[in-house]
Order: C-alpha cells, then structure tokens, then sequence
C-alpha cells in the first residue's frame, strides 16, 4: 500500500517534468518558427499544433491521477495549478503561431525574437527548478531560480510596453496591423506571465515543505 | 438532522439545474436576438437583461447556501466554480447582446450566428449533463457528453478565429469596425470556453465520485 | 504557543489592512496623475509604480506567512483570494497610469475622471470594510458596504461601456486613439471588478463566521 502511494506520488512528479519539458520543447518550436519566418508557414504551425496536444494529453492524465489519488504528495491545488499554468504556456505559444500564420505578418518584429528568447530562458529554468521540487535538498537555489523568472517576467512585460508605444508611434496609418500585433505580443507577454505563476507556485511549495 | 443535510444536498442539485436552464434561455434569447437583429433592439436587450440578472441572483443563492451549510454534497470549490463558471455563460451572452446594441452594428455576420448555435447546443448539454451528477449511475454518459462539448468548444475557436482573420482581410479600411466584432467574438467565444470549463469540473466529480 | 497564533492572526489582518490602505493610496495618486495630467509625467508615474511596489511587498509578506502558518484565522484561499485581488487592484491603477503616459495621450476624458472617483469611493469602503473583518461585530454594516461597492462596480462598467460607444461614434477617423483608450479604461473598469471581488470575499467571510 505504502510502495503503491510512493509509486503515484513518483507519478505526480514526472508529469510535472514531462510537462515542463514540453514547454521547453514548444520554446524551440516557437523560436524556430520565427527565426526562419515566413518559410515556416505551415510546417512551424503543424509542429507547435503537436507539441500542444501533447501538453493537453499530460494535462489531462494528471487532472485524472488527481481525481482518483486520495493522499497527494502535494496539495490537491497545488498539484492542479501547477500544470494547469504550465498548460497555458504551451497554449499561449501555439496561439502566437497560429495568429502569425492566420493574420499574414509579413515580417518579424525584433521585440518577438525578443520574447521568444526570454521564453526559451524562463521554460529551461522552470524545467530545471521543477526536478527540483521532487526532493527539495536546495531550496535556496530553487528560490533563486525563481526570482530569476520574475526578473524574465519583468523583462517581457517591459518588452511588450515599448513595442506597443512603438507600434502606435510607428505604425499609427495602419490600424489593422496594430491590432494584429497588439494580439500576438499579448500570447507572447502572458506565457512569461504563465511561467511567473508557476515560478510562484513552486515558492509556495518549497516554502511549506523546505 | 440527517433529513436536513439531505433537504440542502437536494437543493445545491436544483439551483445547478435552475442555473443551466436559465443558461439555455439565455442561448435561446441570444439567438432569437441574432435573427431579428437590429429588430431585437431595445427589446431582446432587456431580455436578456433580465435573464442574466436572474442567473445573478441564482449565483448569490448558492453561494450564501455554500457559506452556510457545514457538509456539503461535492467539494466546496467545485460548487463555487460550477456555479460562478455557468454564471459567466450568460453574463458573457448578455456582453455580446449588449454591444452588438450599442456599437450600433449594422448587421449580424455568418460567424455569429454559429456561435450562437454553438452556445445553443452546448448549454443544452450542459442542462442534461448537469441533471446526471445528482445521481451519477451512468458515467460513461455523463463524461460522453462533456466530450461533446470539449468539441464544441474546439468549434467556436476556430470559427473566431478564422472570423477575425476574414475581418483583417476584407475589413482592412474600416477598424473601427474590426474593432467592434472582435469584442463580440470575444464573448461569445469565451461563452463556449466557460462551458468547457463547467464540462471540465463534472468530469472531475464524476471520476471522484463514481 | 496560544499567543503566537493570535500573534500571526492579528498580523494578517495588519497586513490586509495596509494593503487596503495602499489601494486608497494609489486611488488618490491616480486622481491627482489624472487631475494634473499631462504635467504629471513623469514624476506622477513615478510615484504610483512606488506604491505598486509597496503593493507587491505587503502581498509577498502576506504570502509568505500564509505558507508558514499551520492554524490561520481564516481559510487560507480567502487569504490568498483577498491578498492576490487587492494587488490587482493597485497593478490595475499603475497600469492606466503607466499607458497614459507610454501611449502619449494628449488630453483626459470626463469618464477617465470619473472612473478615479469611483476608484477612490471603492477603495476607501474597502479600508474601512476590512477593518471590521478583524472583529465581526456589525455584519450588517459590512454587508451593506459590500453591497455599496456592487453599486459602484455596476457605475464602472456602465461608464466604460458608454466610453466605448462614445469612442467608436466620435473617433472612428483615429482607430488608433480608440485602440489605446481601449486599453486604459480596461485597467480602470477591471480595478473595479477587482474591487468588487474583495466585497465578494468579504462577504464570504461575513457568512460564514458571523
């Protein structure tokens, strides 16, 4: 009975892992995707597509493991928020895709490439800090690490500010594009936002178990 | 006493079904709306109007009875997001009737009209499905159905999104006019995401409780 | 032991009150950004990213407490719900100050002002609410207050949505000034809701321990 409750609690975490690495996979995909922009059109968009399913998948088998676990090596909230954000990452990402491809951009911004690096950052870390919650033997460097993703979540929100003012200043004859624009840095700025989340989440965590 | 805590179970099962049917109504309404438009206005308007307040104090009903009552029938978070969550439906309804009156649009697009079939449908679902948790003796129905609307929902993104895409492309000369449909996409788009959510928190009461 | 706990108690609601104080605190700094605006740049911005600051401190404090107590004196999701909002409301407030100036508005609007005033009347029934959670004497005057801020809420969202109109009928030559407004009365009308989610949480409590 013990073994079985370790052996789930085992699961629990390498859903978590399984999950941040997609996030870390979907950064790649997102950051291919633009660096290679338009020629990535509909390749880019059909690969992002997959990463995302597979995020729904592990999304959904943690929700059902949740469901049906009676003692949880974590909070049941916890648990929940955690991979619902890191869910949304993943989806935040597709959505900027598919709105590049759907809306015919014609041109990368540099404040896109900007963000999708400051992904790619923040997704790593999270990747990193989240092995680390199976056995919280550091907490400093986890709480370190999550301070490093508020600095990334700033960064994004400032990045997103400026290419906004940018837009209304440069591009004021051009109404639609702005508003296509002002979509896509708005997928981009809340997946940083996303990673924040969990980045809090994962605080809390070490904070009440450390 | 044991008769009491069965009289309250009893009545968090009829203010769940008194919510989705108001939900229906207001789906009904909606499209009645869309079909007469702009003949519906001023009157499909307080139709509505007065179908969300009743969704309101449906809302405020649970909610006090949740914060009165010591042993509740489902977890206490799942009957506040149930019930919140189908109070967003209509009041996401009532936006979108509301600004179609007020942006003074001339007329009602294809995509609208589907998603207001969409939210017809869904609801209608919802109501039965949301009978089903009273007493769950077939499952494998009940998590059928949210199947269903899972689909739905997947239904209305692309149908909002592609609407936006087709605005872009053949309304490039008049924003403003971009502007306000992508408004009322948004409500409506987000109506059948917020039944995606109450179909999300059934399935997971059906798989604790089943 | 005993007088440690009250001890913890009694800080969490010293901490709820200083974060109700510095909401009123950010309604006055928006009024006077808005009043003296646009001679209020940039020393106006600021002065409002300081108490937003101030604003993130108090709630990190609270949060931190929170995963360090065992026993709190209220349901640890309404003292995270109340603490998380109450940022919001104040991130909201910097949020239209921060646009006003980035987006290089050249004149404020009536219903801009008006709706810093009905900041200011929320946030200072706020306050004054949140005193009286501490010891729960007059539940009917809480719950009359609460009730004073769905009131104030509704103004809100009845003011933002005749902006709008206002906006698409006398700006539709300038789509991007539209744009932006859009995204101002958004920070302005959501501070509100938030407001409004507070008086929510309040009154939970009120119910449930009065």
């Amino acid at each position: 009975m013990f073994n079985a409750l370790l052996g789930r609690d085992k699961t629990f975490y390498e859903l978590f892992e399984k999950a941040a690495a997609n996030n870390v996979d979907a950064a790649d995909a997102l950051n291919d995707f633009l660096s290679k922009f338009p020629a990535s059109i509909p390749d880019g968009v059909k690969k992002m597509k997959d990463i995302e399913h597979k995020g729904d998948l592990i999304t959904h088998e943690t929700i059902e493991m949740l469901n049906k676990t009676f003692v949880t090596p974590l909070d049941r909230e916890d648990i929940y928020h955690l991979i619902t954000r890191m869910d949304d990452i993943v989806d935040l990402m597709d959505g900027a895709v598919s709105r590049l491809a759907l809306y015919k951009i014609d041109k990368i911004t540099p404040e896109a490439i900007a963000l999708g690096q400051i992904l790619k950052n923040a997704t790593e870390i999270l990747r990193h800090t989240i092995t680390g919650i199976r056995n919280i033997k550091n907490p400093t460097e986890i709480i370190r690490h999550c301070i490093q993703i508020h600095t990334y979540e700033n960064e994004g929100d400032q990045l997103m500010q400026k290419a906004l003012a940018d837009l209304f200043e440069n591009d004021k004859n051009d109404p639609i594009k702005v508003i296509k624009w002002k979509e896509i840095y708005y997928d981009l700025e809340t997946a940083t936002d996303r990673c924040e989340d969990v980045a809090n989440i994962i605080e809390g965590i070490v904070l009440k178990y450390a």
